[in-house]
Parts: C-alpha cells; sequence; structure tokens
C-alpha cells in the first residue's frame, strides 16, 4: 500500500492550523530529510495526534542558507511557541540557530548534526560544512546518475503488464492481482536504482510464458486480506466513475475472494517466488521487505545485509 | 537532474568493500530513515570519500525487532570496528543498543531519538515505544492513502505530453527540452502528493493550446547549461543505442543552443512561469525548489513555509 508517511501533503488541512502544536523545520538543503526524521518521530504519537485531540502542524523552511533569514524563522517560532528542528550545515549558521534559540526561549534539536559528527569521528575527517546548496558546488554526472534515471523511466515504460521481452531486463519482477500496490511500490523502488517490471494477475487469465523463463529469484508475489482489497478497489471504481453496474464484478467480495485464490494457486505453484503480504503495510516498508529478499539472494554474505559503498 | 544521494544503489561496488570504513545502520522499521539521514551526513565528506581515497561502507540491517538479532548486529560491528547508527523505537531495544555497543566498544549515535524526544516534551506525550512493523499496527486507508496513488498513477499516465485536458487537472505542470529531468521531477512530486503533468518542448513544434488556458501559476519551467544538456543527451543516445547518424541533431551543440534558445523564448513571453534552474542540482532539490514556490503562491502567509497538519 501507499506510504503514509503521514500528511505529506492536504491542502484542506493546510488552512486549518487552529490549537496544532507548531513545528518548524529548517534546512539550509531542501528540507527532506528533515521532514523525513520528524514524519518518522511523528508515527510514535500517532495515539494522540489529529484524530486523537492533539494535533501538530509542521512547517517546513528549506532553503534557509543566511543568518538573517534563519533569525527571522527563530523569531517567529518564539511567537508561536514552536519547537524548532535543524539540518544545518555550516557549523556558524548551526551555532546562530542555537544561540538564537536559546535567547528566546525556543526549544530546539540539531536533527543531522550528531550523526555527521559521529561520522567524523569515526573516519577521522572534518565535515565540509558545506550545504549542498552553496554555490559552485555541482551535482556530477556519474555512472549512478544514469543508471537511476533509467531504472525510472524503464518503471514507467513496464507499468501494468510490461512487454515480454522487457521482464528480461528488469531487476525485479512484482506479480499480484489489480490493486495491491504494484504501481506505487514499482515506481518507489525504481527511484532506489531498481528496474522493476509488473504482471498483473487477472482471474482466469494465463500469465505470459516469459514470466516463467526468466530468472525466478528476481520475481516477488503480493498478496492481500480480501476484506481490504475490497474496500481499495471499491474506492478505485469509484474514483474511476463505475456506477456500480460496469465492471461490478471488480469489487465484488466474491469476486475478490476468487481472484485471490486463483493468485494463491500460481504462488503455490511457484514456491521460489517470495509471497509478501501487503495489507496494512505502507509501499515503503513492502520496498523494504523486497529489497531485502532481493539482496539477500545476491549475497553470500555472512549475515544479510544491505550494503553499498560511498 | 538526478537524486544522487550518493550510492543508492551499486551492485559493483557493494561486492569491492576492501578498505572502505564500515558503517552500520539498524532500524526495527524500514531503515529508510537511516539511510536518508546518513546519505546527507556524507554529503559532508564528500572531498574524502571512494574517489578520493577514503571510503564508506554502509550496511543497512532492517526490521530488527528480536534482541537477539540486535545483538548479533552489534557483535559483528564490534568484529568489523564499524560505526553504529541506529533508530530503534521500542526504548529496551535502544538501552540494549547502547549497553552492548559500550560492552563491545562500538561507537553509536541513536538518529532519531532525540527528534522523538524533543517532540515529546513539546507536545506533553510519551512516545508509544512501537516500532511500525509491530504486530497488529495496521495503515489505515486514509483519504490520503488514496489521494497519493492517484497523484503517482495520473503522473504515470500524463509522462511526456499529458493529453490536453489532463493538464487541468495536474497540479502542477512542467515544461522544458527534452532531457531536463521533466520525468524523474514528475516522478518524485507525484510521489508527495502532486498531481504531475509535463509537456516537452521540441524546436519548432508549437505549445499545446491548453497550456496557456490553464491556470498559469502552476506552470514550472526547466532550463539547464547547454553544455551538460549536450553531455546527458550524448549518454541518452548512447543508452538509447542511437549510431550518432540517426537523430544526430538532438545532442549536437549547435541544435542543443538553438532548442534551449527556443525554450527561452517561450519563457520569457511567459513572465509569469518560474524558470528553475536543473544544472547541477539533484532531481530532489529541484523539488524542494517547485515545492517551495508552489506553496509561496498559495499561501497568503506572512512568512513562506511549507505547511502539514498531523
Ligand atoms: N550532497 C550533499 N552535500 C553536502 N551537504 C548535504 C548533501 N546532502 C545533504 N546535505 C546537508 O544535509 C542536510 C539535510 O539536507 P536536506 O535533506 O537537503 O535538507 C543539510 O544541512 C544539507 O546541507
Ligand atoms: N508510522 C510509524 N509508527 C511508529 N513508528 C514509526 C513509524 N514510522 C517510522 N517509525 C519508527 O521510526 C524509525 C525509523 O523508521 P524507518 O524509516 O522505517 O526505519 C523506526 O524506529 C520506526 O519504528
Ligand atoms: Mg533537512
Ligand atoms: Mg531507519
Amino acid at each position: 500500500l501507499w506510504p503514509v508517511q503521514q500528511g505529506e501533503r492536504s491542502d484542506e488541512e493546510e488552512e486549518d492550523v487552529a490549537g496544532g502544536k507548531p513545528i518548524y523545520m529548517v534546512s539550509d538543503g531542501t528540507g527532506w530529510t528533515a521532514e523525513h526524521s520528524v514524519n518518522a518521530a511523528l508515527g510514535q504519537f500517532e495515539h494522540c495526534l489529529v484524530d486523537r485531540g492533539c494535533p501538530v502542524n509542521t512547517h517546513l523552511f528549506s532553503g534557509v542558507d543566511e543568518e538573517e533569514r534563519l533569525m527571522e524563522i527563530i523569531k517567529q517560532a518564539a511567537k508561536e511557541g514552536a519547537l524548532l528542528l535543524y539540518t544545518l550545515a555550516d557549523p556558524s549558521m548551526a551555532e546562530c540557530a542555537k544561540h538564537a534559540c536559546q535567547l528566546w526561549g525556543v526549544p530546539f534539536t540539531d536533527i543531522l548534526g550528531p550523526t555527521t559528527e559521529a561520522i567524523a569521528t569515526h573516519i577521522g575527517v572534518s565535515p565540509s560544512g558545506i550545504p549542498r546548496g552553496a554555490p559552485g558546488r555541482n551535482l556530477p554526472l556519474t555512472k549512478d546518475y544514469f543508471k537511476r534515471i533509467e531504472a525510472v523511466e524503464f518503471t514507467i515504460k513496464q507499468d501494468d503488464g510490461a512487454q515480454p521481452k522487457n521482464l528480461k531486463m528488469a531487476d525485479i519482477v512484482l506479480v499480484g492481482v489489480s490493486r495491491t500496490g504494484k504501481t506505487p511500490l514499482s515506481i518507489y523502488l525504481s527511484q532506489k536504482g531498481y528496474k522493476v517490471a509488473n504482471v498483473p494477475i487477472v482471474m482466469g487469465v494465463a500469465l505470459p510464458q516469459t514470466l516463467f523463463e526468466i530468472d525466478q529469484y528476481k520475481i516477488f508475489a503480493l498478496t492481500i486480506n480480501p476484506v481490504i482489497l475490497q474496500t481499495i478497489r471499491r474506492a478505485r471504481a469509484k474514483s474511476l466513475g463505475f456506477d456500480g453496474q460496469t465492471r461490478s464484478n471488480y469489487s465484488e467480495m466474491d469476486h475478490v475472494r476468487e481472484e485471490l485464490g486463483f493468485a494463491g494457486r500460481i504462488f503455490a505453484q511457484n514456491p521460489v517466488w517470495p509471497v509478501i503480504e501487503v495489507t496494512g503495510k505502507a509501499i515503503e516498508e513492502t520496498a523494504a521487505v523486497v529489497v531485502r529478499i532481493y539482496h539477500d539472494r545476491k549475497q553470500k554474505c555472512s549475515m544479510p545485509r544491505i550494503s553499498k559503498r560511498y
């Protein structure tokens, strides 16, 4: 299912900020690291967020690379009674943030500083102190750069029924019935550099022969609870404007169960395909499982892990 | 250009880990937060990483929800002389990690703990201590969930020349010549919940009339340095297997300059479109600029920011 990194975007909600506890996030870069970390941390307070009477409003300020702007933001944080969370590469900016927060009584935490310092000590090299967007810093056009774009473009083209010849070229092939999240999962994985193809399973329709001729270790089967699937399909049918007559089968419980049964029998005949339960999982959670299995299988490492070199 | 969160995936490199300083990342969840933070932090050491003789190898261990497995990993970290960076929601697991690291002399940092604690103090609520993957925790199928999937699906369908009628339905419309990164940028933004359409600019070809009929505030123009564009197009032509004859125009410097000039004149005629320079920027950096402008324009807020409610 979809990454509910909670509340990535909700325009309606954007307007209604009454009563929420404000959290300011400030970065000299994109702010995505701060946002990602705060999303994860807020997962620890699900029991009390907006639905439970204790809403939180986050406010992201990205590209903050001047002291003056930083000071303005912190002053405003003081006025609104906000918590300030920041990622600032330039040590003098980070110092500024700290001092201003102390001066104006704004609670604060440096999100990335401790990690950067731990790495600095570990490798015995000082951090550059240069923010990612600093003038003159240019992204190198590495092999990795092109490979990643290719993975996204490949994956988009394969969406919803790859051409058989392209199954061979994929790193990962997802199979599952409609609305098991193959598309968003494929896209998520492609952004991590994997070429993904997906093959829908449709009641009574044979899978393409090529699927059985490629490396079976790259095939991943997705499964889901029938009740949840029905809910998702109903929402889907509604958003596509089906009138309850057209394709009514699609979200009928009997049909849903039958189709999942059909898929289950195919999976049983291909026991080498890992069957991944997506019910109740965010896309990025399913992605983590796929990537973990993918690397475990490729690796003859004593202890399964996903390794990279920088 | 593409998100070079460095080294997301490189199979070749995965094998050659000789001499690199090891960093272990451990999460009871997906591990993406740790990975994202470490990617950002490693940006501070670009001057000394693999190309400069001081390689770092990261090793991600996700879904670590048992003490026993945690201990094994830390023992292995001690053997390899690794730094351990972790995100563990369960306080007893986090304590375990700390004690084991101290016992076995493994340097460590809790990546998310300080942020979670700062939020807890700020909102006056204790963290649940329950990891995201814990049994029984199920992702709710929120409006947001469906909206996000729709955004991705919409965006995939619009790639490379939206149907005119769909331009109206998009939240964001990107225009630019081939290889300015419209596709990966669209996909990146769609995952944040924006419906994105993109309209290619091709030398001598008129843009669709609908583009000028929709809300002009949602249109963003992309531009790029001609030399860099030529490099990218050459790589592209090569990877598509063009033989240097076919479509040779495409990456000829004269043609590249002319096409950028053509685009530039269109942009000048539409001064309300922000022109975003993508040269040397990672996809997520361009995305940050687009999202920032998008929200600044929608918002009548005293201080530009991107706000969300949780
Ligand atoms: N490639 C990079 N080079 C240098 N600093 C970076 C890089 N990526 C991220 N950072 C820094 O890490 C922090 C978080 O980045 P961001 O996620 O863009 O907000 C900011 O302080 C950035 O300046
Ligand atoms: N929705 C959530 N609910 C509870 N904990 C979460 C949630 N999302 C992330 N976390 C926690 O935040 C940390 C980082 O998550 P991850 O990025 O999945 O590794 C882990 O300790 C997770 O258990
Ligand atoms: Mg940040
Ligand atoms: Mg993590």
